[in-house]
């Protein structure tokens, strides 16, 4: 099944357009979860034990976030960082987490903004979807239905993963305008045209994307429009009428939910609205427990984006 | 030490500006070196078990690579992907390797050409560099000397890889011109002046870099710039006076070393030449054992670019 069909059954039946951003903060993890995985409390002293015992924190936590927040969501978005600077642990971590969004009935998005060419491309690819066969027996991959990269490199650093995500039912989200501020010192740069590099990347994304359009009129081929920047958005939808839009930036950032009906027009599954700290935070200066608020707001933004689309 | 002089001091004492790249291809792994590590034959089945075979075999086929060439280089690039793929046994693997190379005398290079922003960009700093303090204990990180970074997200992506690596004595290497063809999509397009997408990058890294020259001459950020593009070099040079220029493409990729004068302007270690498949493949159709055949072949490539530099 094309990845845009997938995507398209599945906020259709969730009713939900919301990614959960999960950006786990060792220092700033919910309460009373780090015991939750039950089996890591290492007490021993050393580098590794620390790790072990941080990544133990964090698969708790981030359980909670998502059992508190699932019902409201159609997939999660894990920012790879945050998992890596625990080393091994930090990769069985975020394999854990994974598992747990997939069996709370979530899509998985690998937020790693990968981006390099030929069989490091590849490796990457397969790292974060399907794994590969080796002498050594077959490894499993991550599982994840999305993940971000990075179009520095131009198309042969995109072909790899798109290729890979199309074989196996998934998809790519190259990043197109993010919501930061520096995307003005190299996104946003105006080519003799007349153009944005930005709008240069978008005709990309359509073309890489046309032959993995499904039945749902959205590719498996997508792009990451921060939200920060709504005017960008009808631009971003005329050079990509297929694309799945992830949108960041909702939240903490500063972009609102009311200025992304363009991202909607192939349809409701053609915006993915993602927001991370204010919902794992939405508890902070208020009465309840992180869990109550944190579900509230997630079906805040939820019932939001649902009416737009 | 500012990494500028401590790369000038490190290639001075070995009289080599080449990088050895570690890409495992666990298909394609030096024969007779599985064992090399010696605490891994796992038997068990699955996918875990795959994933710790194949990572314990990599391990041997690293060490063994940088025991034949570690005489006649001066770093290892460690490509990241090809770590990433057998999850945490690929994470143990990737720092063994490391403290492999650096017991061997050799700087290490973290090429995850990784890009973001905000925390999630200190994340992977910290992950790759000097690890972090959690509320769990101290997290150990890779304690690379040089990571590549990938500019698309413009400064704010930058500055934090930048601050991290400066506090720790370490660089940063942004990709600016590519070797890949599909250099040619986004970073040679042009702009409304007359530059090239990638010529304005040049010029962000000289801008990042000026806190961080040290008494060398040299900066604490550098730039990839690939070495199939010759005629690119010069005009780099000119951009980023006191930049370290990583320079992929030699041997595999058509790129030769008698072309890459202008990286050495600012000294020796001004170039740094890098080549992964030409010394890891060198014995094929040969007679010679891999070890001879890579040692002879980086010894090869350190003599050229030394006459040259």
């Amino acid at each position: 099944v094309p990845f845009g069909d997938t995507l398209a059954a599945r906020v259709c039946e969730r009713e939900s357009q919301l990614v959960l951003g999960i950006d786990p903060d060792p220092r700033a993890l919910w309460a009373g979860t780090a015991t939750a995985r039950g089996d890591g409390q290492g007490r021993g002293t050393g580098d590794a034990a620390s790790a072990q015992r941080a990544a133990d924190a964090i698969v708790g936590h981030c359980r909670a976030l998502i059992d508190a927040t699932a019902q409201a969501c159609v997939a999660v978005k894990l920012q790879l960082a945050r998992f890596e600077i625990f080393g091994a642990p930090g990769a069985d971590a975020l394999a854990i987490v994974a598992e747990h969004a997939r069996a709370a009935g979530l899509l998985v998005i690998a937020d790693g903004k990968r981006g390099d060419i030929d069989v490091s491309a590849q490796a990457y690819a397969q790292a974060l979807l399907g794994g590969m066969d080796t002498p050594f027996g077959r490894v499993r991959g991550l599982g994840a239905d999305l993940m971000t990269v990075n179009p520095l490199m131009g198309r042969d650093a995109l072909q790899p993963f798109v290729t890979a995500a199309r074989a196996g039912g998934a998809g790519a989200l190259v990043l197109v305008r993010t919501s930061n501020p520096g995307a003005a010192d190299v996104e946003d740069l105006r080519l003799t045209d007349g153009e944005a590099v930005w709008e240069r990347v978008g005709a990309i994304v359509d073309e890489l994307g046309e032959p993995g359009i499904g039945e749902a009129g959205l590719s498996d081929v997508g792009a990451v429009v921060g939200a920060t920047e709504p005017r960008h958005l009808a631009r971003a939808r005329e050079l990509m009428p297929h694309a799945i839009f992830l949108l960041p930036g909702i939240g903490a950032q500063g972009g609102r939910v009311e200025d992304l009906a363009p991202a909607f027009a192939p349809g409701r599954a053609g915006g993915l609205v993602t927001a991370s700290r204010s919902i794992a935070n939405a508890h902070q200066g208020g009465d309840g427990s992180p869990a109550d608020a944190a579900r509230a707001e997630a079906e805040r933004l939820r019932a939001e984006a649902w009416t737009l689309g």
